[in-house]
């Protein structure tokens, strides 16, 4: 246990990473919701992230990472392991940049996210069930062959990097009061916490995950980082543990986020299809879950909102089949809306 | 035959249009294409005014006419005559700006884009078969109660509103050397090329419809605005005539279009599924034949180009049976990919 971090980190890296990220992701829309009004009472805006290049957000903390390595690091390359968004951010920043990148990928990640990755320039290595076991081919190769490691989201620079959306939102509306943040590992939403706080100490930041994995939020109730069992979800961009040596994200998530709010797959399901049919936005699971949570009536808003729309890139087959009412089978598990 | 028009048009009414427009309209993003590189081996980047509030560019030509209304025409509000897309910008900038709007609507536009323009305030007044009948009654309209006619395209704040477009994506990317351009009535290319021309001369505007009822390429290879049958067609949103009356985009498409390309129903198909399933955007037919036309050879580019993704207001139904490559049957013609 090393939870000693997020003291470090402050607003000025997040100012800083913004200039850094400008040639690689784009300052994103921030649009009215078409939909959640009637439900909310409160205007709702919609961060698209789905428009970066990579079609997700990881695009921001890679691009801030890879842009601040020395010669030496450059010319030996980078790894990392991710469930698919980091890993295309990684392999698109390094192409970019003029880097050779590998990414280590559990066996759970779907198909249509490798060929992206291997589509960007990016070598990838499959190992395992779980992101950690993942990160242990990834250790292996900083040890061995020198590469330098670009976390998922425990690390300063990936954290800054995510942070530069918050920049935009309250450049864009300053009178947002709450920003709704997919959870996973917890980099999107301490770095959106970070930058949002210092610039607007009275807004609120709720996380939301799937019931089915929430390892932040059980680390959160337990008081310091801990194990989940990695299980099929809609939202399969927000599996995975958050590391039992965290340094950053966990403080953050303790000091700085308001509240953490759990979703079943089935209202994921009709966050994705409100999503779809209503936004007409294609967005992978883990982006519905502020749709979600809003429609389940899980937050409440006293003022303006905004969503993150963290990614697009599910499998068309299963964005499609949720179009359609239709159910969708996840390892076993049948989910309905 | 009143084709004199054109010439009073100039680059300073859309600089002035784009200020009017700042609080109705967005300025959209222009994003690299996900797909099309590899058909055209030139960049190509999407101009995205599926995002604008109402879901379609049209927005930015209503806003302009709107704003420009002197006292007595807002307190008598407004009429317009709309396959779908202007009514719901009619309506919408109608409500922001405090005033009344009727939109005339022919019995061919899709119940999804009635109701639309209803829940946005508008009241919906369908008649006949065609936009030239809807036309006669909003004349009556205009007429008989006063009410100032907001035409779809043919009017000079409207063309300049649209012409917005231009000076956007110039701003974005000044090497663009090529607007693909969905062409019907001739307001949006006709703004566009206006705007684009006064600011780069080189740049080439091309025209996009569909064989079924191309009205406007029809009137330029008859050297006068003519008549053609209005058909269904995947690219409902282009269907109508340009008015045997037309003062405005007849010479601007004559004077400043450079090649008007024309698709087969199949081709539009083809766009939309691409559009969907590779650039993961939910857009209506008229929105996708850009992309028809590079990926059916029809277009050659020698540089980087924009396509005006133009709108996002298909029927789901519709989308959601093109992304699974199913038969889509319009009005008795069954169309295929």
């Amino acid at each position: 246990m090393a939870c000693t971090g997020g003291r470090e980190l402050h607003v000025g890296m997040v100012q800083v990473a913004r200039a850094a990220i400008a040639g690689m992701a784009v300052k994103t829309p921030l649009i009215a919701s078409r939909c959640l009004e009637g439900t909310t009472k409160q205007p709702v805006f919609l961060k698209l992230e789905t428009l970066q290049p990579i079609g997700a957000f990881k695009l921001r903390g890679a691009a801030n990472a890879l842009s601040l390595l020395g010669g030496d690091e450059r010319a030996r390359g980078v790894v990392c392991c991710s469930t698919g968004n980091h890993g295309r951010a990684v392999a698109f920043a390094a192409r970019r940049l003029g880097m050779r990148a590998t990414v280590c990928l559990s066996h759970l990640v779907p198909e249509v996210k490798i060929s992206a990755i291997e589509a960007l320039g990016g070598t990838v290595r499959r190992v395992g069930q779980s992101q950690d076991e993942a990160q242990v081919e990834a250790d292996r190769m900083v040890r061995e062959e020198g590469l330098t490691d670009i976390p998922p989201f425990d690390h300063p620079h990936v954290i800054a990097g995510q942070g530069t959306i918050a920049l935009e939102i309250l450049e864009d509306r300053p009178d947002i009061e709450t920003i709704l943040v997919p959870l996973s590992g917890g980099g999107l939403i301490g770095g959106i916490a970070l930058a949002a706080k210092a610039l607007k100490p009275s807004i609120r930041i709720i996380g939301i995950s799937m019931k089915r994995g929430a390892a932040m939020q059980a680390s959160l109730m337990t008081g310091r980082p801990v194990e989940v069992e990695e299980l099929p979800t809609l939202a399969d961009s927000l599996g995975g543990g958050i590391g039992l040596r965290n340094r950053w994200t966990f403080d953050l998530c303790r000091n700085l986020v308001d509240d953490v709010v759990l979703l079943d797959e089935s209202e994921i399901y009709r966050g994705m299809r409100v999503l779809l049919l209503e936004e007409r936005l294609v967005a992978e699971g883990a982006a519905a879950v502020g749709h979600a949570a809003l429609l389940a009536g899980k937050v409440k808003l006293d003022g303006p909102a905004a969503i993150i729309v963290s990614g697009q890139n599910a499998p068309m087959e299963q964005v499609l089949a949720i179009g359609r009412g239709e159910p969708v089978t996840l390892g076993g598990l049948e989910v309905k809306g």
